[in-house]
Formats: C-alpha cells, sequence, structure tokens
C-alpha cells in the first residue's frame, strides 16, 4: 500500500467515524438588558429585567428589540415563531445577534475598526415575506445571549414571538458527568470546563465553536484529555486522528490544524503541534487503550520528530528557522527556545514509549540517542545562578520555559521543584498569557506535586473567568484587561475554547480529595 | 347554498385556477457604475464599464463590490456559484442590493428617513459557511441592477462568481406577443407596457412585483384589458374575480385589494374600486366571452352597487362619508366629488349590461333608474360658463372630473370633444399625478376621438419614463420632479407597477394603423 493509499484509508476511517450528535432543547431564562458599568465584565453589567413569558405575551413593530440570556453558553441551532397581529402588508425583517459575551450584544459590530473577519460577527439579517411562520435559521452560532431587532415591520402590524429555543448539539454529552470526589470549591471550575468541553465538541474537537471552529492539533491533544476523564468519546479522538494523518502533506508533515468543511483539508503548519503528534499519540493510547491505532499511526508520529530533526544542530539544540511558525502561548515577547527543545524531548519521550509498545526496536533506539542528545543540550539552558531555564539570545526568563523543561522531564523531583518555586518567586519572569500555557505550568506543577500552587493559580486563572461571568473558559484571559484580544477586536475572541478546557483534566487527575 | 358557501366555493374556485408559471433564464448583460449626475433620472447616470465575463475571471475579497445590469426589468429568483482562491478560514458575508431603478444601488438604504416599511427595500445579507457553493436566494426580487457588495472574506481566501442567473417567472409570457399594425413611433411603450404587466402576472396579477405585491381591483381592471390584447390569459382573471368574491365583507362589500398569501385574505376598503366590480366583470365578459362566470358573480357586483347606493341622495349625488376612502389618482388636492359621481354611472352602466344579458330584469331595471337618477345630477356639476365639469364646494376643475365624466358618457359625441378640449386649455385644471388617472384620461380621449391628443399625452407621459430610463413603466411619474414619492421615499416606489401597463390596451385598440 502506497502512503497516498493509506492517507484515503485514513480520510475514510475518518469518514467512518462521524459522530452523531446529541441534541438538547435549551430555552432562554430570561430577558435582560446590558448597561454600560466600567466595574463590570468589558463594561457591561447584564439585569435580568423580565420573563421570556412576558416577551410572548407582548406584541412587537418598529424598531423594538431585547435580549434573551439562555443562562449558559450553548452551540446550537435557533428556531421560534412569529405570529402576526394586523394585517401583514410588507415584508418584515429582524436582526438576530448572537452573543457568547454581553459586549456583542451591547456594541455595534459595524463599523469594524479591527480584528479578523467581520464575517465571524453573529449576526443575521433575514426577510421575511409571510407571517405567522416557523423559522429555523440554518446557520448554527455560540452564544449566550440572543438580541433580537425589529429592523421594521409596517406600520399595519406587529409580530409576536414564541417558542424561542436553540436546538443545542454536541458530540460529548449534555448530562455533564458527575465525579463525587471533587472538592467543593474546585466543583463549579470543573463543571465550566466540561461546559467547555462539551460545546466545542461536534463533529471534530473545534477549537472554538463561534470563531475558528477549526481542529488544532494543540487544541486536541489538551480537549481529549478532559475528554478522558469525562465523556470519553475516543471515536472523535480517533476520527480526528486519522484526519491529520490523512491530510498529511507530501513530505508527511502534519498540520496545526485542518478543516473539516466542505471536504477535509489542510490548514496553517505550526511546527510546535505537528511535534506533539507523538505526545497526542500516546496520550490517547494510554487513555483509550486502544493500542492498535497507536501503532497504526505511529510512523506518522515519528516523521513528524524526523522533521523536527532537521531542525537539531550538532549540539542537540533546536534551531528555527526563519519563517517557521512556533506557538507556545499569545505573547509577542516570549522567547520559545527553551520551549521548544523541551517540547520536542517531551516528544520524543512519548515517541519512544509508543515505539517500545509497538515493538520497534529501531525506532526505539534511534529515538533514545536523540532523547539524550537534546535533554543533554537543555541542561546548558539551566542558570546556575538563577536556578531557572533561560532561553535565547538574551537568557529570557519565563514561565512558559520552566513549565516545559519540567514536563519535558529535564528537571525532575526537588530540583523541578526548586524550579517551579523560583519561577514563581522571579518578578521578571514573562508570566502566560493565555490558558494555553497557564494549562502547562499547573500541568507542570501538579506533576511536581506543588498541589497547593497549582489549585491558587487554577482558582485565580479559571476562577477569574467564572467570577467575570463566564460559564465556558475563555480563548484568552488576562486578569485585569479583559478588552485585550490577541487578533485586535475583543468581539471576535472565542469566548468557549478547547485550550481553556483542561481544568476538568487537571482537577479531576490530581485535586481529587 | 349559503352565501358563506358560495364564498367557499368561490375561493376553491380560485385555488383551481392557480397557474404554473413560466420561467426563463435571464443573464446579466454588463458591468455598470453610477455616477451621480444631475441630468440623469433621479440624479444617477449609469455606464457600462464592462463585460460580465470579466467579472467572472476575476477574484474578490474585502470590501470589494459591483453593479450588474440585466437590461431590462425582471421578477424573479437569484441563483449563482461562487468560487474560492485560498483557504476558506471564516464566514463569507455578501450584500444584495436589488435595484428597479439606478438610484436604488447607488444611494444607501439606511438610515432610512421617511415613508413605507425599510423591508421593502430590496437588500440581503447573507453568510457562507463553505465554499464552493451554489446558492438560490429563496425570496423573489423585482429589478433591472443588482449590487453586490462583499462585506468581508477574510485575509486568507478571495471568491470568484459564476452563473449570475434570474429565474425569472411570470404568468403571461416571455415571448411578448406581437402585432405588427402598431405605428412605429408607440412600439417602444406597447412593449414596455407589456414587459410590466408580464412582470406585474405571477399568481395573481400583482400591483407592484416589488411593492406591494398585492391584487387590488382597480388594477386588475386595468391589467385585464392589457391582458386582453396580448396574453390572453383570462384564467388569472378569473382566479382574482373568485378571490375577491370569495373574501368580500360579510355584508358583501368586496375589497379594495385582498392579500393571496400565506392565505387568501382581506385587505384594505376602497370604494371607488369595490363600486368597479361590475366593470371588471363585464370588461372579462366581453373580452373573454365567458358569460357563465359573469351571471355567476353577477350579484356580488350588483351589491357593490347597492352598498354605494346608501350613500347616494335623495338627487342622485353620491356623498361621501367621513372616513371613507376614495382613489382616483395620488394627488391630494383633487376634489372627488365629479369623478366618483361619473364612476358609479359608469359602473351602473356595465352593471346594467351584465344585468341584460343574464336576463335578470328585476335587476336590470333597477339599476336603469338608478343610472338615470345619477346622469341627471351629474349633469348639475357641468358649468356653462367654463364649459367644464366642476367638483365639490369650490368647484374645483380637474382632469380627473372631465375624464371620468366623458367615461361614464354623462357628455357624449362633440360636447364630450369640446370638454376634453377646453380641459387641455384650462390653465387652472388639476393635471394627473399618475398613470392610473393619465389612463383614463387617453381612455376619455380616444373614445371620444381625440387620436392627436391622446397620442400626444401617451408619448409624452409614457415616452418620457423610457426616455428616463424605463424598462418597465413606474407606479408614479411627475414629469419634472423625479425623486417625488406618493410615499415619501421614491426608493421604496414601485418601478414596474400594474397601473402603469395600460399603453399596450390603448394603442391596440384604438391607435393601430
Amino acid at each position: 500500500m502506497t502512503y497516498f493509499d493509506k492517507q484515503n484509508l485514513w480520510l475514510e476511517k475518518a469518514n467512518e467515524l462521524l459522530p452523531i450528535l446529541q441534541h438538547e432543547i435549551f430555552k432562554p431564562l430570561h430577558v435582560v438588558n446590558t448597561i454600560s458599568d466600567t466595574e463590570s465584565f468589558q463594561g457591561w453589567r447584564v439585569n435580568i429585567i423580565g420573563t421570556v413569558e412576558e416577551i410572548y405575551q407582548k406584541t412587537y413593530g418598529g424598531n423594538d428589540s431585547f435580549i434573551l440570556d439562555f443562562g449558559e453558553h450553548i452551540t446550537g441551532y435557533l428556531k421560534f415563531k412569529i405570529n402576526k397581529f394586523g394585517q401583514h402588508d410588507a415584508p418584515l425583517r429582524l436582526k438576530f445577534i448572537f452573543g457568547e459575551v454581553p459586549a456583542e450584544v451591547s456594541e455595534p459590530f459595524d463599523p469594524k475598526t479591527a480584528g479578523l473577519s467581520r464575517s465571524w460577527l453573529q449576526d443575521e439579517i433575514i426577510n421575511i415575506d409571510e407571517t405567522p411562520i416557523e423559522i429555523n435559521l440554518p446557520r448554527r452560532y455560540a452564544f449566550r445571549y440572543l438580541k433580537i431587532e425589529l429592523i421594521d415591520t409596517s406600520s399595519n402590524y406587529r409580530i409576536g414571538f414564541a417558542d424561542i429555543i436553540c436546538d443545542a448539539v454536541t458530540s460529548g454529552s449534555f448530562d455533564l458527568p458527575v465525579d463525587t470526589d471533587i472538592p467543593a470549591d474546585l466543583l463549579l471550575i470543573d463543571q465550566v470546563s466540561l461546559r467547555t468541553l462539551r460545546d466545542c465538541m461536534q463533529t471534530v474537537y473545534e477549537d472554538g465553536p463561534k470563531r475558528d471552529r477549526r481542529l488544532w492539533l494543540g487544541d486536541l491533544r489538551l480537549m481529549m484529555m478532559s475528554n478522558a476523564v469525562s465523556f470519553r468519546n475516543f471515536d472523535l479522538v480517533r476520527r480526528c486522528l486519522y484526519l491529520f494523518a490523512g491530510l498529511a502533506q507530501d513530505d508527511g508533515l502534519v498540520a496545526g490544524c485542518v478543516y473539516e468543511r466542505p471536504v477535509p483539508s489542510l490548514g496553517n503548519n505550526l511546527l510546535t503541534y505537528s511535534c506533539l503528534m507523538a505526545s497526542v499519540l500516546y496520550d490517547y493510547a494510554i487513555e483509550s487503550g486502544d493500542w492498535q491505532t497507536a501503532e497504526e499511526l505511529l510512523p506518522v508520529a515519528a516523521r513528524q520528530l524526523d522533521i523536527v530533526w532537521e531542525n537539531v544542530n550538532e549540539e542537540g539544540l533546536f534551531c528555527n528557522l526563519p519563517g517557521t511558525w512556533l506557538f507556545f502561548d499569545w505573547c509577542p515577547e516570549l522567547n520559545h527556545t527553551a520551549a521548544m527543545q523541551a517540547t520536542v524531548i517531551y516528544c520524543l519521550r512519548a515517541l519512544l514509549k509508543l515505539a517500545l509498545q509497538a515493538g520497534d526496536e529501531n525506532l526505539a533506539s534511534v529515538t533514545e540517542k536523540r532523547l539524550a542528545k537534546m535533554a543533554l543540550a537543555a541542561e546548558s539552558m539551566y542558570d546556575e545562578k538563577s536556578g531557572l531555564f533561560v532561553s535565547g539570545e538574551n537568557n529570557q526568563i519565563s514561565w512558559g520555559s520552566q513549565a516545559w523543561m519540567v514536563l519535558a522531564e529535564v528537571v525532575t523531583g526537588e530540583k523541578a521543584v526548586g524550579v517551579l518555586r523560583r519561577m514563581i518567586a522571579c518578578k521578571e519572569a514573562i508570566k502566560p498569557n493565555g490558558p494555553y500555557l497557564y494549562h502547562h505550568v499547573i500541568h507542570a506543577m501538579l506533576l511536581s506535586g506543588l498541589k497547593t500552587e497549582a489549585t491558587e493559580i487554577l482558582k485565580w486563572y479559571w476562577g477569574g473567568m467564572i467570577e467575570r461571568g463566564a460559564t465556558t473558559f475563555w480563548e484568552v484571559f488576562r486578569p485585569g484587561t479583559d478588552r485585550f484580544s490577541a487578533y485586535g477586536n475583543f468581539l471576535i475572541d472565542s469566548y468557549c475554547h478547547a485550550w481553556s478546557a483542561t481544568p476538568a483534566y487537571l482537577i479531576r487527575r490530581y485535586l481529587k480529595d
């Protein structure tokens, strides 16, 4: 079987594993308004001002509008009925604005001044020629708040609304799995984490159901871990693994992300994520017990590290080529040298275990040698004076470098504990900006036994989102700067984001009573 | 059979007569732009700037836009294909603006400052999650110009367009019936008139396919006459007659208009039009030869004149009750007294002929007496000094009064000719504002043998629309004031309007070589 044939087979397998989605009807809980308030999240305070029943009893005309609160973030399809009162003698023009956060239903989308495509902002304008009517909007939305604005009826009729519902979908479950051993003060974080996972689990693990709706390898790796301690839908993981394998470039490089629709296709290259293929595959096999798939895709994981190895110099140091995208955090200052060195080591360890399990002695032997060489080189990044790892020419100290060095077991035991403690104490150290890196920091702490410190950061960071109103966890959160965006427009940010769904894993695996 | 049962039967018959629409594919002819130009119609000059093939060869992104010219007004459904170039990594957001006239694709619809419902302005914003895609917009539009605006793609992809077509529909025919005896200088007016009729002929005779899309009795009467000399789809007339009869009020009053969808229902009352039921029915029977339907619906026509008769005083004068809507023209100054007196007489004449044909001696006798009484009373409105009919307390002189008095045969022969000649010469006389009244003026002239004068007005008025770019005739046209609207916003006016489709009738019946 040629490599091309194999890829087609993997894409076929991915297709066979297309999940049937679970459905659940969500009804709006309240009518709300939003008031400008500098103390509230992103400057908008939400007040309950009425019941949905009151909305259904009123009639609407002209430019009337109202905001519904569905109580929690959901991913799904909007359905509603419209009745008419009087003579429908002109089309009805309506606008729907879907908001994950209050700001989206409070601030105008236009003119858009910065950021990614305007089309990610979730609004629809529809013209309706005949009423009464039952409408199912065809697109899927991710939202908690729904603003309905009448653009115009006519002077001769008014409309009424009934049965506004969201037909929510997931390939996880709407029954969030309960674990009675979770400490009370972490219960809510666990629940919000699983809801995030639920809303991102569709026909692939999407990074964000509002935006980008793509399957990223780095996000898949983290979601898979939370999935392992909750929904345990491993078929979806397998489908995603086959998509990455089936869509790999001709040279075998696996993409950082793939597009599922209209047909599976290659997305951006991101070497950090390609490298992690071995880690995802190993973790998947460990969690699911499916060593058969691990063995089948082992050459794909191995190929990533062969490609990465081309960038490792004689001293065993990973040297990034200009123009190659690496990612650890949305943090422009962060130097990647140490973190990438550690990531490669981390992945070589996973590959070694996969090779041993598969009985591939040749691969195991090559991997072991590479691992030893890179681990030795990594030690040169340890600065004896500060007791911390330094990165790049300017010896930058960051949480990212320390966390990945610990995860890669370049330091272990008491030495790792010391590194992490000194990292916390180091005022100059560059701290994470987003949940993706905070996850790795906390994971490193928990693996080193620093439960108290890990719990504190977990509660401060993810608990901080909940304090600001989150019912799913966000793509980016910088405490104190609510309107920060990695894309220049916080309205386009994702407020239900895959890589933010890891607390369930961290809590259930390491922090239970 | 009760009256209620009869009405249900008529509605059933109307339903059985639902026409199967003819389809024809129209392709855009040119790419155009519009330039502000005070000399051009409504201030916009249209320039051809490229071929449609060029559009299909280009790619589009960001906020690109272009305007297509389909060459003539059509009523139908837009279909097109979108290809993508690059990675479709964000939804595609597009806006479509449909224009009957250049101004609609040149001036912003928002904020709407005046006029009828914003929802009549024909624009759609759609979000597309996946490309390539073939899209059939579900709503019907009436347009010649189509502006396509990209609201956003993303920086990673551009789109291409292909096969933009309009699936045009009519219950007339896309082969406009030819008549070789039409004088050369009236050929174009005849053609534009039939195109207007074509685009208004759908599952009912609509007043305007853009706005209001309603079946008005007054418009039906005029369209039926043009239909009689061209498409000869009398089943559609019959369907419309049954709709009016089936939807009459409990007291038997037929509405001025009815709504076809979602289920047939009563529209506005308009006594002038109700009164004309006898005229429509008689003309229909004459033109189609279907005296069976005329006999079946004769009681409905008779009932309208019974109701009108309640407002006729001892002297035989129609006295309008406050709050009853009469209509002859969009002209606030026009006094209705003389015109309405004449209209009732005109309709009594039609009813008399229907009664005689049906052998209903009793109805004929009653109608004849009423007719004589009202005609006698009408003579009192003739002012010997001016040789013109005067209307209302202030003895207003208008073209409307003279035209209707001639149509009603209150004056005939040389006397009618004299009235019409003096009307033309009278500088103070209130002239028509719209095509509905101009039709009646010209009809009166032609019936009186004033071919030259009639042709002159026909060419000046309807020919004037063509000079200003019309490919279908308009709801309202005031030469010299292009942006006049009866509704406060000329963008909402209908530029393909049923009551403007009568030149084909006037030409083919009275002006052929």
